[in-house]
Formats: structure tokens, C-alpha cells, sequence
């Protein structure tokens, strides 16, 4: 039994600390760095990615819409040729500073509501498939299970990684429950979540349901109160529970 | 006798046009066009870069300073890690545009006051140097010639692409002068001065001297009203006065 | 009979130059000032009220999305609360400028497609109106005539200023179609079209018809290549048509 | 024995929280509110403006340099028009929300590097002051005891609000050091000095001395760690030494 732990990282932007995202390292395998769009800024984009290096963590560009007052989520109505553009430039903008840390980007993974246009929303499907595809075919797209654009993405033969939000609400259609401003959850409650995912594919519902889910990697949110007792939780449940914590290249290597 | 011609592009951004890009490519060999901080943004900076490719010219990084509104003309007093990580965001920006379309970076040109800071201003320099060196000792660093930093470059063995601005007046000690719009200039005038820089190494001042200057590319810029016109007839006379025009592989080239 | 004529100016960010205020400012009664957040900045701003201030033209908050690289196009799921503090924002940034040169500001119209949110998204009207009401209620509310919006403004008792986009294209249903970048129509055409609205209250239609419409001023697009050549036209034809053209106040005046 | 305690306040952005300002609101006489160039946006500017009245605090405009991204503190060479139009664009937007709520702003604080600039560089100091009478002469200037700026809007019959920065550094020569990011301080520390900068007009240097003071208001960094312990402290020092803790007209009032 295997899984990886991805968090969201890098999203202060100049004087403003969101999140303890050197405190996190330790305990994730993927880090999702926001690329300066809707979070992040060139000067916490490197210092994010050293601290992944330190601590051995992957690293995946967390893209975003060009709005940095709303976060990333509040939707606007870009065109597929803005989707296509807004992903290039940010992607390649990771990609300077891995090169120069000698690292590799292993995965791409939309943040805030450019999550759900781009899983969910037929006119950004294929052009985001497109794009990755066009500009590294071995990056692993992270997007929730299940969704159309993993399907297409498999059809494709691109990689993908099927992720589970354990740290979410659900109801019992397998919808999980944005939150404007995250609250504390208790870190166990996240722990026993995480390690029922893994071995039984299954979440608990909002309304007291049990839904199957299937995914190679559970997401906690960085920018919750208490992330890092989340996350510490997270990881030593799942290892004392036999589980193997990797990222994703260790998951899907036999 | 050879010389590269090179012009700043991609000035444009969202409904803004600024410059007429497509006419100029044909009299062009360089590109500077613009990565998204003090001018562009990613649609514009891939539509630029595709007419480059179709059109044969090379494509350079036009670095500015992140302050659109005064479109990268005033000083800010940005550290030096933030001149490290803010060079480094958008030569990798660029860098995927050029990635999907086949095609490689040619040179780093630093835009409007940043273009004195990292050619002139000693708490700058080195960290410039570094980080083209880091990222990509194949770029050739294009400044004014005889600055500082072109020395040391030379001096480290990186690349180096000395211009003269052959549309801005120069003072004796061979100082030039900025204009925030740009004048329309008589396109003869400048193309005459275009052949004597490269035949004579020398061009006039505005009390009326000729001062000694060298380069390997002469820069005309975008944004005159009448930019076309000028590029038209400088690229014309070099011609016509048996000078080949060639980018910046082509003139070092033996 | 009497028309007001509203233009949108103050479009100008930085080095962009949009449009050509002070050319058209001779032909217009009303203009619409672009407020800083879709396009303007503040010294575009105070420059573009200084002219309305010399040729004697009542000056409106042309209001925007904050989306400066959309030019305010590009629908984005702002909150009401985003939407009243916005507006305050830009409604108070516009008075002091006005307050420092004497005058009043007179009407308030929103911007591309926030033109169409607060004018038809049942979501956004009523805190709209509210905010205004809060504000300051001796503004005209300029928006399309018969929308929404504008019924329930009169309903509360506040000034309105339906209006008719008298160089766009409607359909049959009394729609009208935006164009990302505006195209030259014949200045002769839109005066006649002009005319017609003032004299018999219809437009023509794309596919041949007649409409009912019913405005107390008419929209020219100010960023169209003939902008000026339009405005002079209409003014012209109005007049020698026997309308008076005049701003809000002198339109509402007995 | 009067004093005034101002805090910087509003800073928040968006998604990024920055200070505790509610808590603060209790201790504190005058808040200067971050206007939306540097730091804060409307929606937070509100809701500080609500708290403010809430609390009877006394309303100023925290005015900043437009760059968000180095929180206002990176020199930028705006020309005086920028000056002048930039301040009077965020005075109006932060009286758009005063009047809504019935207040009246008390005074105008520069943020960060304009502070200096405004403060000190002869470049600015004539154009700050021009536009500040001719929108609003009865706002108190906010700024350091001494500075030349005052000294000059005294001359004018201008109002002025000279301060003392009491947790900050100060050499012998009665400058401050600045902190990019605030390190927390004893609060009774910081009390203790504010008493003695009331009672004896003086205050101790980083090398040990004590160099004279002269301020009606005594500023608190909001954006510390232990800001809220620090202002509550200096509030109960101040009174349980029978000094009376007022706004500014309170303090100039007989």
C-alpha cells in the first residue's frame, strides 16, 4: 500500500506569510508551488523550491488565474487562448528555477477555481490537455478522481494523479465543499480519513455516508490554521499504519 | 562588414497595441520582446514569438522591472535577490514559449531603467552576471557598449552583444538620452547614422562631434511612431552600402 | 428635441495611449472616465478630467472590473460586497480630482462586462443600486435603456440615463454585440443612425429590421480608429437636424 | 499631559490577513488605514473603516507608493505628478467610505519608503504639500518630529501631527531604523518609552543615549507579532501615569 502527500506551498506574496510551508516539508512528497498568479512571487517561488530540495519533496507548479486580490477563486471568463498562454508562462517561470536547482517538475495541478474550470468545464478541457501535453507530456496532471479531464487525460496516455481532498467536506455525489477561509480540523480526524482512503477507497460524507474514492495522492491544505499538526497526523497514521508515503514517481514505480 | 539590427517587441498588453510588430519583423534580425513585467503579457508574448519564428529573426528576453504603469522607466530600489528571482521568472516564462515553438533563446536585453541598473549601477552587476551565467551561459547579454557590465562579462567568457542606439541622441562623453514618448526621427537620418556606426565605428552627438562607439547591433525602437519606416531604411542602406545584416550567431560567426 | 452624447475616455494607462480625448471632447456632452481599475490611472485620470473641465463637459465614473489585462471584458464572479466596496472605491477615488477642479461629478456608468453584470445579473443589481443610493444620490445611472436595472432605479426614485450604442450592431430583440477591438463603421452611418434614434426613437437591426428604443444619450465608443470622425458627424448631423445636444442636467432640464 | 497612539492598520490583502486589527482598536487613538496602493483593497478598507467608528478611533490615509509586491518599501522614482495624482486618487477612495459612514478622515500618514520620500527628499516635499492643501486643509500631516516637511506645513498655517516612533531603533542623531519584517518587542518596553517620551520628551538610542522628542502622537507597527499586547501595554502605562490618550483633535484642543 502506497501514497503520496501533496500540500499547496509557496503562496505568501512579498510581506504577506501565508502558511509554514518549511514546517510542512518534512511530513509531504509533492509540493504544489504557486507560480505567482494568483499566490507566490519570483522571490518565494525559489525559496519554496530550495526548501523541496532540502527536504526531498516533488515539485509541481501550482497554476493559477491572474487575480491575486481574489486568490484564484473567483472565476473569469478567459478564453482557451489565455488558458493555453497563462499556462505556458507560468510553467515555464517554475521551470528557471528548477533548472538552476537541478531539479525536474513532476507535476502540474490548477489552483482555487481554474481547478474546477479546467476538471470540470467543457471549453477548458482540451486546450489545458493540449497545452501540457505540448510542453512536457511527463508531468503528472493532479486533479480530483474522477473527474472528465483525468478520463481524457488517461485516453491521451498522459499521466495523471487521481487526488482525494481529505481534509474537505464531501456529500454523497463525491462534490467537495470550498472554504473561503480555511478552518481547523482536528488532525486526527484528518489521520483516520487519510488512512480509510488509502486502504478502503472510501470518504465519509457530510451526511454521514461512506463514498468510494481512488487516488494516488491526498491533499492537505497549507493555508489551514493548524496545517502542520494536519499534516504531521497525516504522515504518521499512515505509517504506522503500513502504508508507504511517496511521491509520485515512487507510486507508480513497481 | 556585418551588423545585427535588433528592436524592442511584445510592448503590447491586454487591449493596449503598442508598436507594429508584424511590420517590422521583415527589417529585423533581433528581437527584444517583452516577458509580462513592465510591458506584454503571455498572449501577446507568444503572438510576438510566433511572427519572430515565421519571419526568421531571433528572440531575445526584454527583462524589466515588475511595474507596468511606469512601464519599467522608474527606478525601484529592488534587492538583489529580487533582481536574481524576477530575471530568473521571466527568462523561464519566455523560455516555454520558445520551448513549444522549437526555438532558442538568443540573448537577454534589460528594458528602460533597468537597463541602466544592471548595465551601470555596482549593487547590481554582479548578481546580473550570475544569474545569466546560472541559468544559461549561452545567452548573449546585450547592453551599451563599453559599460561596465560588458566587461565583466567578457572578462567571466560570457556572451556578449555590445549595441549602439542609432534613434537617441548621445551626449560627448557618449551618454544617450531617454524620451518617455518617443519622437518621430527622420527614418533617412537614422540609417545614414546606422552605416556610419558600423563602417566608421563613430556616431554624432547632439552639440555636434563624432564619438568613437563599437557594437555588434544597432537597436531601433519599437514604439516610435514611425518605427517601420526607420527599420525599412536602415536595414536598405546597410544593404545597399554592402553591410549584411545577421543576427547575433550570424555576426560571430566566422 | 434634445440628445446627450456620452463617449468613454480616460482609457490611457501609462505608455498605452488609448483613444484621443482631447480630439473628441468638442463633440460630446457626457464622458465616461475610465476610474483606474479596468483601464486609467490616476494621472490619466486628472489629465482627461482637466479637458472635460475646459470644453465644458459633465463628467461620469466610468466604473471597471479589476482586471486591467481583460480591459474589464472578462466576466469574473466578484462578490456583492466586491462590488459595492469597488465601486465606493472608484466613485471616491474620481471625486477628489473632481473636488480639487470645482466640479460635480454627474452620472456613473459601469464598464464593459460589469456594464452587463449591473445591468442585468440579478445578483449584482440591487447591491448596485443600493451603493449608489449610499453614495451619492443626485448620479444619473447610465445604462441600457429598458434593462433592468434602470426600471428599479426609477422605482427608488433615482436619476437614470438610459442610453442607446448607437455604432454597435443589435439584433431584433433589442440586443447589442460587443466587439473585443472596435472596427471603423462609416461616421455617416452612425450619424443617420443617430438621428433616427432622437427624431423616431428606433434602431436598425443587423438582419434589416426596426427596433424601439428609447435613450436620453447616445454611446459612441471613444477607442474605435475613427472615434473622432464619428463624434463630429453625430454632433453635426444632430444639429443641423434641429436637436439640441446637451449633457444630463440640460436633457432633464424643462 | 496628552498623547495620541497611532497604528498602521488595513493592511490585509485579499486571502493575506496582516495584524490583528480589531484586537489593536481598543488602544489606539488614530488608525492610519492603508488606502489600496501598498497594501490593503476595498473590501478591507471598509471593514477597517467600520471598526474604526465602531471603536471611536480617529480615521487617517496610510497613503503608499503602487507596489504591492514590496509593501510600498522599495524607493520608486515617481515623478511629482505621480505624487500628486496617486495621493489624491487614494484620499478620494478613502473618503468614498468615510462618507458613506458618516465620518470625516483626521489626517494623512505616508507608508513605508514614502514616508522618506515625502518626508525628506526635496523632490517631493513642495508637490505632497500642495496636494494636500488644495484637497483637504484640515487634515493633520502625520509624520516624524522634525522633518523638514513639517516644518514647512507649519509655515503654511498647515496642520501638522509630528510622531515619535516608540518601537522603533533610533541612533544619536534622532534616526529610525526600519524593519522589513517587525521583530516583537517588549511591551513594557515599549510602554515605557512612551511615558518618557511624553513626560521628559526624549527618547533612548541604540547606543545609550537619550536624545529629545517632540511629538503629539506615538506610532505602534500593527504588523508586529505582539502588536496588540505592545498597544495595550503603552495604552495602560500612558493612562495609569495620568496622561490622557486622545485623537489628534483632542490633543489640540484646549
Amino acid at each position: 500500500m502506497k501514497i503520496d502527500i501533496n500540500v499547496d506551498m509557496g503562496e505568501s506574496f512579498g510581506r504577506y506569510i501565508l502558511g509554514d510551508d518549511e514546517s510542512l516539508m518534512p511530513y509531504v512528497t509533492s509540493a504544489n508551488i504557486a507560480t505567482g498568479f494568483h499566490a507566490g512571487d519570483p522571490l518565494v517561488l525559489e525559496r519554496t523550491i530550495k526548501w523541496a530540495k532540502e527536504y526531498g519533496v516533488a515539485v509541481g507548479a501550482h497554476l493559477g488565474l491572474p487575480d491575486r486580490q481574489g486568490f484564484g477563486r473567483r472565476q473569469m471568463d478567459i478564453s482557451t487562448e489565455e488558458l493555453r498562454t497563462d499556462t505556458l508562462y507560468q510553467l515555464g517561470a517554475m521551470d528557471a528555477f528548477l533548472k538552476v536547482h537541478g531539479l525536474k517538475m513532476q507535476h502540474v495541478k490548477p489552483h482555487g477555481i481554474l481547478y474546477r474550470m479546467v476538471g470540470e468545464q467543457e471549453k477548458y478541457i482540451d486546450t489545458f490537455l493540449d497545452t501540457i501535453e505540448e510542453y512536457n507530456k511527463d508531468l503528472y496532471i493532479m486533479l480530483h478522481t474522477g473527474c472528465e479531464t483525468l478520463k481524457r487525460a488517461q485516453a491521451r496516455g498522459l499521466k495523471t494523479a487521481p487526488e482525494v481532498l481529505i481534509d474537505l467536506g464531501y456529500d454523497q455525489n463525491g462534490n467537495w465543499m470550498l472554504e473561503r477561509v480555511k478552518k481547523a480540523r482536528s488532525p486526527q480526524d484528518v489521520a483516520d480519513r487519510a488512512v480509510v482512503v488509502v486502504k478502503e477507497k472510501k470518504i465519509d460524507t457530510i451526511d454521514g455516508k461512506m463514498i468510494h474514492v481512488d487516488g494516488c495522492t491526498v491533499c492537505i491544505h497549507g493555508d489551514s490554521p493548524n496545517a502542520v499538526s494536519v499534516a504531521k497526523a497525516v504522515r504518521n497514521s499512515l505509517e504506522s499504519n503500513g502504508i508507504s508515503v511517496t511521491n509520485l514517481d515512487g507510486y507508480f514505480s513497481k
